[in-house]
């Protein structure tokens, strides 16, 4: 362990404590761990006032370093750190059905204005960083603790584009290089001591210590338009003129509906089309092709700007990305293109062309190119993407990822990652980015170990009844998916209708439905009501949530600084709720996470608000019933059918006890009815579980 | 002008523009003179957040060098500067009677936690000072403006005594040196290129170029039991033992009553007194006559800790001054001593003693030497005393001065003080801490201009008519007195029981009022509810009104760090109003101090909380009505009777116009009744202005 990055760490901050006392404030949320610096004031905004070389020295050494086990090596999986063996009937990554996610963007999780300068600064008045780095969100693990996370979820931390990016700081998804970390993400308080890729290792390491495992985000199918590939692989990319970029456009189809899936049926009328075909006429071979002693040229001189140096020496740009939906109403997406992943034509396709002998060009079919497939692979293309997560593996420990636009990859090209991958750590998990639950059977046949799910959909919707048929369908669905009512991409579930009550009801229940695995969108835990981007489920108006004086009103996370609204005066509700329920959650997680051990619970009541579900022990005959109120406008009496529940339990019990309710005084709980049912009645929006 | 401590000041500040920016923030209400920095960002505080070397620098050369007039001597006092002449029927210093006075702190007044560490320190995190300072103080001088302040009257600023002090910071008015000031009011920001004492002078002449003139607060009765003038002048002072001193108290006088004035009549009982007898015998003589060669050792050995030498080799200490009422309950001022006026005993007392030979001491008729002289004045000590304000005169060009205890001062010693003074500057004015109203007569025999009077003891007192008596009876006394709700010693008024309201109505009316002059206490302006001093007027609870988590709950400015709330959410009302109404004051300044275009104004209803008064130009006929509302809970009608102001300016107008109100939008004013008097709607607390 003497390589250790975050004995390393703790070492250069320890050593700096005496730089001298910064005035630099932290919320006290980020102190759920007891920090004790003899310097530290709280100030009446509830943030507080700290030596910040103390303070995050303290947090490695307090709380993390104190759980570490000497001989184990943190720097790999959580899963070969501890030995674990695949359960019978799982496959490898399985863990993640028995975990309860965090979802974080590390630039905004841990950001703040820590010299109340109005301002997040990448450099503030005393050249520390506001926006967040990997070294500042170790002082979050134990309130993320705190809220019963087990795993540490991040949006991607390679570096991406900031050529034209959009924004104030660029979109993480428009990724530049996989191999390099976002050099924003580096923490100035180690100076030159450590690099940003060793702070990541840091952070990994402080996680598994801590018994959390590392999820990171792939974006195998897009890239940056100014991307580090393009000078040794022109060829993965697609080409038109610059002359003709102001003309790029999505063709569109005259005869066919708004927002078709690419399937084959569609193809002859999309070739067909006038539109398309002056589409595809504007695509380009690539420079390298078209004059190769120019471009070697360009090599050889490696200008800074080399991107724009193509565009004045070969009149040539790469070709932005668009929706695989034909007729899809959003326009190219110009930060990021995609890779060519086959080097010829579609081969179901390449008939409707005049020639097959023209440039390769994006269009429906060879963007959705695992459903039109070429027949020779972009074999050196594929053997990059496919020692991308390998090389995370290998160098940080990292535990799964989650594979972006995994639907629009070739089959054998998906396999290669996954088994990669497996190689590697055969307890490395995959999640699928996909939201279509019809689908779960194909991702699960890939290898994934879960889907996205469509949860950020069905749950706000409880009006609609979305929300009831989203828990009592979960145990349908051939995959477990997320039980979260937002993702980093939707509105946010207290921005909604049912507010702060809705978002208190979802957040605790998530944590207990069965075949579903809770997912927690950083910011949720303190109700933000700000999307962190608008581009599912969203209107226009969901980017305006917040006050007009708020310093991020109108700011989206994904590409603006932005910090959450850590200090909301009910900041702390969410994290003492889940802090109550995790100890339930933990001594009935076997049950929770077996759909045998699982009874759905229904009402004797019509149409009734209330959700139940019921889990029993088989050994021991006891079970647990969760109730909840969806109506976040008004109270309701229920009674819980409990027949089939107590019939697979054998549990004649008369008495139950309410051992969990977000309610502080839970509201009246009348045991049980003569039949052997559960009468209670629920407060708004309210939460109760119920052992017996 | 090239001596200019002004000019000097300005350009040590802006020289050190550059020292780079610091996380300074200053209240918005520091800035009521739009200061343009580029880097200047508003909090949503309130607060402003700027580099403090151009903040100061730029309000020096925007706001005051800009109305500086080439060739005037602004470091003397404005009455020299501008060549005025005392108008006929006025003594030098009567323009005192025109003008409207800012009471300030200016360790308080220009407080404020300028790194938000929330403390207010010495030296905070970036070296400033965040306790007021003169240079600060300077950013204040647009705001005081205007709320129509022409008048800067300062507690004391000179060095006073740390040892045993009260409080955090100890109390002004225990005086340890007159000819230095307090080091604590130094701007950090100027390093070593500048002294205390030039940056006073630098804020004097700032005050002068602004039209204001600058009054002090100076100290002859008594000294800090540990002060500059006891090595010199052992003689002094009164002196006990050093073993004895924990038994010194007030001596009681059995047979009298509580609190009588020190006068000759009780003097027979007093000595007649057992303890007053026990109270005599503890006093001894100086050690320098006790014992000259040791005095001259410690002369010359000049210990650091000089008053602790003296209890160690001589067994001596100073004897604390108490209250020169008989049987006051008051215990003894422990940090304070009274000067020794005569060398031998009161010729009137001096009978009763068993013995003349005795050692000096200090009872009632010593304290009351005025009533009670010796034959021998401490001619010495005298000349010291009479040198005091012309020593700030010539350094510094102050315009007046306060009195402390001049009614315990000998005559013929005022006299010297006065008479000096006017010698220095025959516009000098004298404010004489005189609070009995009976007394004025004799105050203005002395010389003084005004009296501070009783005001702040009046005007709060709504419901048992006081106001109703101040306002309408202050015509009859002698001198001018402040027309004011509170002093630096007293409750504030927006903390009693009319709250902002009384408040409001009680501060814009005093700009309005019969021989009395204006008097704004600072923190007044802002609401400020928690005293600086509970000296007069105040229970123990005023010492509490803050809310327990306020950083300054249970402080008090007089001898704490305080800083005032100048971030309270009504700030910027009472400075709008003022300065709404200043123009009105400034109109019919000339009539507002002329007893003889004044006419009280009453009211046809019986009882009515109306308060009035009426104002008219003996040249243009015109009249000036002000109506007020002493009433803070509820709306009244009232009808004023306005025959005698009518006859007396000549003017039969039947059109009056509403020219103020202390609401947005007056209550209704129904012009004239067919009497040709004046009916109006008053809100609570609501004061009028009408003009016809």
């Amino acid at each position: 362990m003497s390589s250790s990055k975050l004995l390393k760490l703790h070492k250069i901050l320890n050593d700096r404590i005496s730089r001298g006392v910064i005035n630099y404030v932290v919320p006290d949320l980020w102190n759920a761990w007891d920090y004790d610096g003899p310097e530290m004031r709280k100030l009446p905004s509830g943030e507080l006032l700290v030596n910040p070389y103390r303070f995050y020295s303290r947090v490695i050494e307090k709380v993390i370093l104190s759980h570490r086990k000497e001989g184990n090596n943190y720097g790999q999986s959580l899963s070969k750190t501890l030995g674990a063996k695949v359960p019978k009937g799982h496959i490898g990554g399985d863990w993640i059905r028995r975990s309860a996610l965090y979802s974080t963007m590390i630039r905004t999780s841990s950001a703040w204005d820590h010299d109340r300068s109005h301002s997040l600064d990448l450099s503030n008045f005393d050249g520390m960083k506001e926006t967040g780095t990997f070294v500042k969100t170790m002082a979050l693990l134990p309130f993320w603790k705190k809220l019963g996370i087990d795993t540490v979820y991040m949006l991607p931390i390679s570096r991406f584009s900031l050529k034209d990016k959009k924004g104030e700081l660029g979109s993480p998804y428009g990724v530049a290089s996989f191999f390099d970390l976002d050099p924003s993400l580096k923490d100035p308080m180690t100076g030159t001591a450590m690099k940003v890729e060793e702070e990541f290792q840091a952070f990994v390491e402080a996680c598994h210590i801590l018994g959390m495992r590392v999820i990171i985000d792939i974006i195998p199918r897009t890239n940056a338009v100014e991307n580090d590939l393009i000078k040794d692989h022109p060829d993965w990319f697609y080409w038109i003129k610059a002359s003709e970029f102001d003309q790029y456009k999505v063709p569109y189809v005259d005869g066919l509906e708004n927002t078709l899936p690419p399937t084959a049926e569609y193809m002859p009328q999309v070739y067909a089309s006038d539109d398309v075909k002056r589409h595809i006429r504007m695509f380009q071979f690539n420079p390298r092709i078209q004059n190769p002693k120019k471009w070697e040229t360009l090599i050889q001189e490696n200008p800074v700007d080399f991107v724009g140096e193509i565009e004045k020496r070969f009149g040539l740009k790469i070709a932005p990305a668009f929706s695989d939906h034909i007729n899809d109403v959003q326009p190219p997406w110009t930060d990021v293109t995609f890779f060519r992943m086959y080097l010829d034509h579609p081969q179901d396709t390449v008939g409707y062309l005049d020639h097959p002998d023209i440039p390769p060009y994006i269009l429906f079919d060879t963007i959705k190119c695992n459903l039109h497939p070429g027949l020779v692979p972009n074999q050196p293309l594929w053997d990059t993407l496919t020692g991308i997560i390998p090389f995370y593996q290998t160098r940080f420990g990292i535990d799964g990822a989650r594979i972006d636009m995994g639907h629009a990859l070739p089959k054998d090209l998906l396999d290669g990652i996954i088994g990669r991958a497996k190689a590697v750590d055969p307890d490395f998990a995959f999640i699928a980015e996909e939201l279509d639950t019809d689908n779960a059977p194909i991702a699960q046949a890939l290898g994934y170990n879960i889907i996205i799910g469509n949860g950020f959909w069905m749950e706000p919707r409880i009006w609609e009844k979305k929300l009831h048929k989203f828990v009592y369908g979960a145990q349908d669905i051939a995959l477990p998916m997320f039980a979260c009512a937002e993702t980093h991409d939707t509105a946010r579930i207290a921005g909604r209708e049912g507010g702060r009550i809705l978002a208190r009801m979802t957040t605790v229940m998530n944590f207990f439905l069965p075949n579903l695995v809770p997912f927690v969108n950083s910011g949720q835990e303190v109700y933000e009501t700000q999307p962190m981007n608008t581009g599912v489920d969203c209107t226009e108006k969901d980017k305006f949530n917040l006050p007009k004086g708020d310093l991020f009103y109108g700011k989206l996370a994904l590409f603006d600084k932005y910090a959450f609204h850590y200090l909301n005066e009910n900041r702390w509700e969410l994290a003492d709720h889940l802090d109550g329920a995790k100890d339930i959650r933990a001594r009935w997680l076997n049950e929770l996470t077996d759909l045998n051990a699982y009874v759905p619970v229904y009402f004797e009541e019509f149409d009734t608000p209330a959700i139940g579900a019921g889990y029993f022990n088989r050994k021991t005959g006891k079970c647990l019933v969760l109730l909840a109120n969806a109506n976040y406008q008004a109270g309701i009496h229920c009674t819980a059918s409990l027949k089939v529940l107590r019939e697979k339990a054998k549990n004649p019990s008369v008495e139950g006890r309410l051992v969990y309710s977000t309610y502080e005084m839970g509201r009246e709980f009348r045991q049980f009815t003569q039949e052997g049912n559960l009468w209670a009645d629920l407060g708004p929006g309210e939460v109760k579980l119920i052992e017996f």
